[in-house]
């Protein structure tokens, strides 16, 4: 099927993608004052007195805004607010369609980091939980973090954490295929931005140790000049071994590999130099790192990709709804690294035993236990870790 | 019924009044493709390249933000942004009820004029349109002039101009019954808050030229000391004959009383000193300026109060679900005088001459002609005013 024109097609038919639909009726004078005046005065008042009755009386318990500049949608680059939309629509679908979330998309007209996070920090009464969207590096990092000091709602880059949350899941099925520990063994990145950069945090709060992340120039490492802040934060923790060279030299004798980068930058001649039983996350979108079949002809035991049409896929449709179902259920004032493991196990853990093998790392996408699972793993999380509400 | 008691119990059981529903089904891999990645894409370089097509390919063209700060909700005053929701909420059902747009609640976690001004400027591209609601004066009338001045969609502060529009209509029908024409009637008013001036300001431009505002300190004239910059403005257009004095001073002779004010400030003694055949806008809610039975027995012709227990409802969802149906039919730049004017003339004309009587000026709230009939006023006269943009 031709995607592009068909899905064109839909969409002026659809004439967009969601719609606002009312819970009370108001089709009698009676109605109306009880949905609106005078009787909804009582509620108001309530939550004047208790805000935090805004998660009883208001829709705030299970709502959530997906926010995006328009600066990195997919892999258009910089196509601004209005463009963006159709993609943030389709989030805020798959929020209901997946997590029963009800997802509200802004698109903000401006690249400023301030303006961003000032537009979004005076939104967040309105919200349960904020899911940021398509936003470039190193940007997104910087309005993350002053979102994350200025809300008491979750605030959760997807592009970031999604990826991290389901690449860590494929991680523990290939090692436990494998017989590898993620203490023990090397990983190698091509890509140093925002998704790289949050896959390897998460896996090195997992145990992760070694491990060395590649960009167009080279291996990072400590001193390596002309580092902007968050690579100079990242060499400061990886590659203590100080390696240099391009991915083609540090990539010898490594377990893992994790792309998140451009088409065809990871050769079979690569592959053939890494450990036994290599294990390769080729993310780039839609074409990427090296296609599954040339990998493992080079000797790789598992490879996952962004496309639905290989086995594997890392889809972030497998984590963010039920993170955010989770999180909204103990009315989480954020989601945390523990809250993030957590979902990357519930998310390994529907692949059983029994089932695991090298083309089934992952759940699909439609496995209809993942919401919940997901979803009371990171509840559970969320309690343990001191970010629940209730 | 007990209003107050039944509404909180609704709201506890709605929890929320408004979902957010998908329009697109993504129940398999290939809509998936369609609603989401990769299909997606199209849509949005098609925006790319033509930005007005966001009005064709997203919800743009039916979505309404509905904005508060909380200041002045409803009569209990600054409550704040999260205590407002219950009522932003409901105002996006009477949206989706009676004007079939989508409307979608924000409320602001701030007080300062720049901040929401900001705040929604850099949604607006998210909107075709935006309704500001419970803001109060005098920092709403900035926050309008500054929002129309940055913002390509229409700024609707319904407080201010929806009541204004339907006192319009109400006045319209009263004055064709007692026979008289707006250019020769003397209007005094009670209250010089955002509700009044707007009434007042829309009732000038439709002809309206004897008129004398008051407030606490009685008649507002050029060169009272003390006033605000808004009054000063008011001060200048109205009461040419520089009349000073209480409101029981200057009422007399007065053909038209508006109350936007407080509770029970008319007497029937200053009824009685009216013009015959007085015409009298009694909207203080929920106790009026002066009761019905009372004006009438002090020589009152028509009576119309804010309330639904009483004829002659001044209640706006009259008509914004229609005045904003019909600027985004003509996917317009702003609501204009034009437009309001147009709107209270279809709602006027909603009550023919053989119904027209002291207790029928205005329409009932449920009356199912409203919506088309104020969309296509409104829609013909954004059109004749050159601000429809299809």
């Amino acid at each position: 099927m031709d995607y592009a024109a068909e899905s064109l097609k839909l969409h002026y038919e659809w004439k967009g993608k969601l719609e606002v639909t009312p819970r009370a009726a108001v089709d009698s004078k009676e109605a109306l004052s009880l949905a609106y005046t005078p009787g909804v005065a009582q509620p108001c008042l309530e939550i004047q007195k208790d805000v935090n009755k805004s998660y009883e009386l208001t829709r705030r318990w299970n709502t959530v805004a997906v926010v995006t500049d328009g600066t990195a949608v997919l892999g258009l680059g910089d196509i601004g607010p209005e463009a963006g939309m159709p993609v943030m629509e389709g989030k805020c679908v798959l929020f209901k369609a997946f997590g029963d979330v009800d997802a509200i998309p802004l698109c903000v007209r401006s690249k400023d980091v301030d303006d961003i996070v000032n537009t979004v920090a005076l939104l967040a009464g309105s919200f349960g939980g904020v899911n940021l969207e398509d936003i470039s590096a190193p940007r997104c990092f910087e309005i993350e973090q002053k979102l994350k000091e200025r809300c008491d709602i979750p605030i959760f880059h997807d592009d970031q954490h999604g990826t991290a949350v389901i690449t860590l899941a494929g991680l523990m099925n290939a090692l436990k295929l494998v017989g590898k520990k993620i203490e023990d063994v090397k990983i190698v990145t091509s890509g140093a931005g925002a998704a790289g950069i949050a896959i390897i945090k998460l896996m090195m709060s997992m145990g992760l140790k070694n491990v060395i992340m590649t960009d167009r120039k080279g291996a990072i490492y400590e001193g390596r000049e002309g580092l902007n802040p968050i690579k100079e934060e990242i060499a400061a923790v990886t590659n203590r071994n100080m390696e240099k060279g391009t991915l083609a030299e540090v990539i010898k004798g490594a377990d893992v590999f994790v792309g998140v980068s451009a088409p065809g930058v990871l050769t079979k001649e690569m592959v053939a130099t890494m450990a036994k039983d290599a294990i390769i996350f080729a993310c780039a979108n839609p074409t990427p790192e090296i296609f599954p079949d040339e990998a493992k002809a080079a000797g790789a035991a598992v490879v996952s990709t962004g496309r639905s049409d290989f086995p594997n896929q890392v889809n972030n449709v497998l984590a963010f709804p039920g993170i955010f179902r989770g999180a909204l259920d103990v009315r989480a004032s954020d989601i945390n690294d523990e809250m993030k493991i957590a979902a990357a196990r519930a998310i390994a853990s529907l692949v059983s035993d029994e089932e695991l093998n090298a083309n089934y790392i992952l759940p699909a996408a439609f496995d209809s236990r993942l919401k919940d699972r997901v979803a009371e793993a990171v509840a559970e999380a969320a309690r343990k870790s001191g970010v629940a509400r209730i």
